[in-house]
């Protein structure tokens, strides 16, 4: 048994990806976490990971404490890394929600069970896995399917990039000058992702695509850069024009909060083709599979 | 079926208040929310509100999520409907305390599940449900009750009036002017209560009633005014002397917390007449009956 | 049956304490707060009290309210009385970690529940049963086994000290002129310690004893000490150098968060001889112990 934690989405294989996908949809969830916790750490508030977290947890049977950067001071009451091994002495697996991703990894080098991404500032793996079961629900498979990102190449575009490539979606980003993944990043996306356009053309981008994605042009911690980045991404707001370039039967996802007349048009956030209530219930489903699965792993209900 | 929230104690008839106070008093709660998650929202702080309706989910079978308002920064972060759609994506029941009475419509007209009033400017219909079960388990029924309300004709003040109204017993209400309901509250007060006193003499509301009760003089928020709201309420005091004109056998309510030497004497509300611990407890009982007929409501459990 | 707190160790006769270890350590944990709340109030943060607190209650088959100061505002919103008779309204259990022992001793006049100490300026006795378990873990029992305790004589050595003594273990503690016990507390411990060694020479306090034990120099609200603190307890870190005058087989023992260089050195802390995991997740295990055998006593589960 190896113990095994999910930063980022290829952290997994895509069998194991599948196989995570397919405890989503277990009608019966099973009940790895019952009389176990599951601490759910936030350095960042939050709405729809907590909650949709805490009932993952409860639904595998287990009790989520959730718990807010004040209370232990990461790097400032205790380290990190104590913080870590005191959470592993309780808890089944620990969630974190970090600003530097860099703090998952100090957790996952020391902690006796496993570590969850809940959102850094490299990666949102949980709200990837939500992406695909969306999709899956809306169109029942993956297969030919594209999906095209217009917007940042932030954390959630690097994570959707990583899920769409490794169940086979073709994918597309369109990003402005400054704001394209970097060298790095573009080598890990094209190892799962047999078809990748990074492009600055959200028109090229969204062309034939099934799903139009878009997030948040200013992230927390980026307030101070808002005007400036409003500026650069003139042009990319997601509209029913621009979804209107889309294959016939697109949908649009956005993994909220949204900011309508900024990164999305009410008309198209708010219209038929947005599916963004089924993907944020979808939080859960997708959080409840990768529990199961990494417990099972880790407990040794998987070989 | 129709969805039905809980905003105030007239959303329901008399008859569905009386089937959820059956509801509170039944020895096996009904497993309505086993599996199932309940978002509790506070812009306001709370002690009994918070605890009693997070057991009362539990004994319900299902898992409270309680959020603070800076969590999810209402209308700042994300706009109320957002929020109430997230929250009903997750969670069999949204219920939320809020300062303004107009969010929780706003949250009812988008919610594809039920809403719950946990306190706003404008009412209080679980503290009342509450005060109910009390008078009921003092008296053994409300035929011939009267409750006099003296203070300040807010929120409480309004749902107690509609409630204790609905299941016939009198009501008196003492408020000094400037504190006294308005023209619109008066007509919805009059549509539930066939005997209605509303005066500014506490004597007169008092005399012969079976219940006093009494409420703060100065509510979270209007800490500025509150030299100006001990002047204008000198006189309208609870105290045993007051106490002394009610019925035989009159019990005194409060929904807390209490500031003892202004509405309230200390030596009433620690007195023998008192019944605020019991009525604390209710808000438990109260809660679950009433999260019961409306998740049972909601999910097919009533026609 | 008598209403049972624990505020203190000597709280409980220690035929009583060896009860609760027994508990502690029950394969199948007796499930007396089903269906029933646990109210877990923090004036002071908290990792390792929350986490294994509110698990020990799950354990039980309860549910943990954790509710922070700010939320009930003790004293302020609400006198500490009027809090405590909520609580007990909807709990089977009031758990508190406040900064004057003296609001606990409030709580417990007047609550119908048991209170339970989760942290006080003037001790911590949770905390003292985890480290017994630690000491049985790694030793199989107590008999003639010495604990050693060096830093400020606060309340985690006087719990310690009267947990150990009521075990039977001989007790020596060290500690800096200004920082030693107060002849009230010396009374105390010589009341259940049969062997006390009350010093200023770490070195004399560590020769031959099981377990060395140390914590912090500033606990929290004495930041503002913290240059004359590390002055005075110049001389007093637990070092390997300190621990090779300790018995053969000696462990380390800290209650966390621990500051690597000032009471401890790193060597010591994350060496061999360091027991700390263990003992942190027997927080866990001699908290459900604890509130086992008290909501038992309470619940007339003992006689």
């Amino acid at each position: 048994m190896t113990l095994r934690h999910f930063l980022e989405v290829d952290d997994l294989t895509p069998d194991e990806l599948a196989e995570v996908l397919a405890l989503a949809a277990a009608p019966e969830p099973p009940r790895v976490l019952a009389g176990r916790g599951a601490a759910l750490l936030f350095e960042k508030d939050s709405a729809r990971t907590r909650n949709s977290t805490e009932m993952a947890v409860v639904q595998l049977g287990g009790h989520p404490i959730t718990i807010a950067a004040g209370e232990v001071k990461l790097d400032v009451r205790e380290s990190v890394e104590d913080v870590a091994r005191t959470l592993a002495c309780y808890h089944a697996v620990i969630c974190a929600r970090v600003y530097e991703h860099e703090k998952l990894e100090r957790m996952a080098a020391v902690s006796s069970v496993p570590v969850v991404n809940l959102l850094s500032d490299a990666s949102h793996p949980l709200q990837a896995l939500a992406d695909l079961l969306t999709v899956r629900g809306e169109f029942g498979g993956f297969d030919g399917r594209t999906v095209a990102y217009v917007g940042d190449s932030n954390n959630v575009a690097r994570s959707l990039a990583l899920a769409a490539g490794s169940v086979g979606m073709a994918v597309a980003v369109a990003s402005p000058d400054g704001y394209r993944f970097g060298a790095a990043d573009e080598a890990r996306l094209r190892a799962r992702c047999a078809e990748l356009l990074l492009t600055d053309d959200p028109a090229a981008a969204v062309a034939g695509a099934d799903v139009v994605y878009t997030d948040t042009w200013i992230s927390m911690g980026q307030e101070d850069e808002a005007d400036e980045r409003r500026r650069d991404f003139a042009g990319y707001t997601v509209d029913d024009a621009l979804l209107d370039k889309a294959a016939p039967g697109a949908v649009l996802l956005h993994c909220l909060p949204a900011h309508r007349g900024e990164e999305v048009a009410a008309e198209a956030l708010d219209g038929p083709r947005s599916r963004i209530w089924p993907q944020a219930e979808n939080r859960m489903h997708s959080a409840r599979g990768l529990l199961a699965w990494l417990v099972g792993a880790a407990g040794g209900g998987h070989p």
